[in-house]
């Protein structure tokens, strides 16, 4: 990505959004983008906010349990450190819920990984990896996931995954 | 879990298949069936195969491409130590695909965990936590996720929220 | 300590509970009661509950955020794995809050440890030593922090280290 | 912090100190300094000193031992590395310590943590994350601490608190 | 390396290629170009390919099956973060494989590392360091193995220690 | 393997040994004899010996200076903890050389496979797993590199994967 | 060791001691008195006391300043997690300083080793291995420390090397 | 250190060398140049040479073998990745060894460091921090055993630490 591209606002599709992509400060918002380019980029209606399971606890619990009534089908949660914020939310839904590690400065993440993965028996979260890969890899299982009753996801996602090959096969070792 | 209640054999509910549980051995299996256990809990009825990615590769890729085909909506596929199932299974489908970190004996699941979550750029896998508790929330986050088209399986979830809420709350600490 | 000293319930001094020992299951509370140990042996009020972040979480909310009202000074908190309580309850409450790691299965508390210790600035969570002596010392710095203002516990506390170093100096090697 | 405000110096709030800030080393200033910073935005008369473990383990002693007499009511100890200076002032104080593990070299304060938290029974150190986060955390746990006899902290906690959710209202993603 | 010399593509020697040299994505070569450089400064015909576990999951089937074949005799297979690519070939062929841990961002190739050294027994892969010195490594492996039945390379092996013995021999320190 | 079986002593099949099997100590042999074991099944000839690094560091240099005259083909080398016979060895041979880290008590052998496979550019030592999975695998990556100039050993090779598929395939989950 | 020979209590040699082994607690003492049977076993006197530097921390200041005086010429320290007691002694005295890991029990020893290895620049300790066969080397190190002026001492390090080689050379494999 | 300083070469001071600094590469000079520099400046004649124990593993024995009879009375031996070079030194005399782990690329040196701490018992290697802190503190730590039959080392010991002490007091945190 160049620096440019990472200054271009990123506009949902049109609709109704199908997946929150909420993370726990701005300054997660570099890595938690690639999640919403990857929903645009397949056409899914999405929204992106600040929701602070440490700062704003409160809001955290109102969206977190309006999110089903509202529609949301998935949600996508970003944090770093000590990430509370996807098991958080996890355990205030019945929405699938993805989460990503965002990569913490002293940890490199691992920090994060953990206290987004180990979530106890009853509460899960779907966890990608750390960074930027995972931001993308959220919004990618996003998209699987509704792919089950929207017919068009899934010849996306397979027109993707010929896009991919066709970009490796492609590549030259020079 | 007492040793009796492991012994037993779990069926599926009746109906076609929409979850696969899929792992490398059948010694993953006393984890594995956590996840079995779970979707049987909720009436989800399921398939469980052992599907090695290095003793069956061939197999693993036509199950892979097949289950959409088949009719399966959510792969969990559980894997310990150099863990490739569930990413080598998530390359070759677009359904959503949830990944068991089984706890290995020397590194007690840590090679596994990051074998399976740190996917690159693409192609994701929804991990959960390492062991028993990541298996058993791999079948919850497939009910999750099959639960955006099947009102009764968020119904069944909200009454297992409140049930675990319950259980808590009757918890005596002395 | 015995077997059966671990079956033994530990009754709060009488009083106003001064501080609240939380935990996220009763399977904490094996580690967590060193922590109701240490108030009781100096005297302290305390009150012990079952609170989760990932199963009551709204329970969760409310006790924290009443805490301060109930006259509470200190909260204790431990949870093992993914471990959110400690912070959930900080960012509720600007009472002291002090986390316990309680030792995982797989991970030996790692994952504990860094989901309490690695908070985010703004959100403090003293945190103790993996495990049981993590759990008495957090009751022990409870008692240091409301030594502040009532004089008799730091005499206690001074009594105690007095104590300890008597106990080593009595230590034969044979 | 911009790089002309971590040059200003850190004027302690009039008043006797009630805080002790120290470090091992001026090189840990830059991060100690957060907890500084936190505590005279609080209004928190504080002192901060270079007090050694390792190269004037004397001084600490005194240092430690002369707390409490001196009317010191919280120390606020970092170190990195091999970082013994938190745990040697809990052993000869009766003072709440909290411990900041500044992040290191080779293996970014992961050395730091476990050398502070690992405490054995009997020797409480409250432990912040790695780092800045860490140091502000400190200074914000003392306040804390100092809260429960000083209504106005407490008030100020509730303003800053409220003053954080704010700034997380107010972010905006592009 | 310099810059330039980063720059330059490494040709295979003349003939029939006895050392397959594949990687997941172009953007491991400046790493598995070691590989290659060794095996080039060798004179073993060798060829190097992007084949990628999870983008062309059926090339990588194709390409490790044909590898005996087509007269291969070792394959050098690297990949960073869930490095499946190693092990899933030894998986599909029964030449033997050595496996490189490209460095990755987040955990410096610790995932890597353990994503292919890991594998369950019956399936193994030579894997080598982490980065640079483990794809240099990989080819000069390459050469020990085809040196078995090919007296010249044995007789450069020898040459090559040699020549680094008196390297070491000739360093000095100023 | 049965308490029996491990007690059973392995028989090199007849012949001149064409693989070394080493190790520090007669405490690796219980991991170590399945390396032994695996050569054995695959008729491969071969010597097993307890040679330390460290307290028959003279020794080693011998056995590692004559084994390719000797005729040896592959050197199998096991060592736990500070492990540093795969890479002595492999410095004093152009043999190849398999290194297999033992699981070791305190770290669970973590430091034998990084003291094995961090080798430094120029003297490559293919690594396997730790423990058990990676002597055995060690014993068939040798047969692997016998199998380029001994067809038989090849057919072996493709007898027992189509034999593992079939216990693979084999295996029911109840 | 078998068991009874653990419960034998371990006579120094006579004559004034030479070597100080400190440990936090007796129950260091399984761990440390292999570094008293190594000292005893080449007759170098010593001595063997509980110093703890978090629970006699004035006993310990004391004890390392005495030390030269008093005619030590090595100091060993063992300690377990959060252990201070090598570095703390290393600062109060120009003796050399070694230092063992005891293995703690939630992070066997990761924790206790970094604690005393990772001392800034100016206070060396020099540190064993995690546990058992780091007490004994500890004794052993001591005794290479002395033997630069005691030439019976090199007499009897060399015998023992020579036993040690002797003991590997006669291991047999079954 | 300033560049410039890095460039000057060390002299060691006139005598027969006393200590033995030896290294595997000349790239590990940067790091332990700082021992050098640490007996240098308390004027202990030392030798420093490249002798590496996979690029010239013979030399490397003979070095250790000759070290005790040149009269050399200790060895410093650096190296990184998997470093051997200080474990095989020790056990190639009866020399007390030192081992400075060096700071590796991917790993941090915490390869290093377990590569040359977790010796087997008979053989011990003092172990030092990993990088400049650890080199340097390598260089004292033989002046400590140089110490016990050298009155003006002790004497200049005292001095550094009081010259330490002084240089800590004088910190200002500004």
């Amino acid at each position: 990505m160049t620096p440019d591209a990472a200054a271009t606002p990123i506009a949902s599709p049109p609709g109704k959004p199908l997946v929150g992509v909420v993370m726990g400060s701005d300054s997660d918002w570099p890595t938690m983008r690639l999640a919403a380019e990857a929903l645009a980029s397949m056409g899914v209606p999405f929204e992106a906010r600040v929701v602070s399971a440490h700062r704003t606890p409160e809001e955290m619990v109102a969206y977190a349990k309006e999110a089903e009534g509202r529609g949301l089908k998935v949600i996508i949660a970003g944090a770093g450190g000590a990430a509370h914020l996807p098991g958080m939310i996890a355990a205030l839904t019945v929405l699938p819920v993805l989460g990503v590690p965002v990569q913490s400065k002293a940890l490199s993440g691992l920090d994060s990984l953990l206290s987004i993965v180990q979530m106890p028996g009853g509460v899960p979260v779907g966890t990608l990896a750390i960074g930027n890969a995972g931001a993308k890899n959220a919004g990618l299982l996003a998209v699987r996931i509704l792919g089950a009753t929207r017919p068009e996801l899934r010849k996306k996602l397979h027109a993707y995954r010929d896009g991919e090959a066709e970009r490796v096969r492609a590549q030259e070792l020079t």
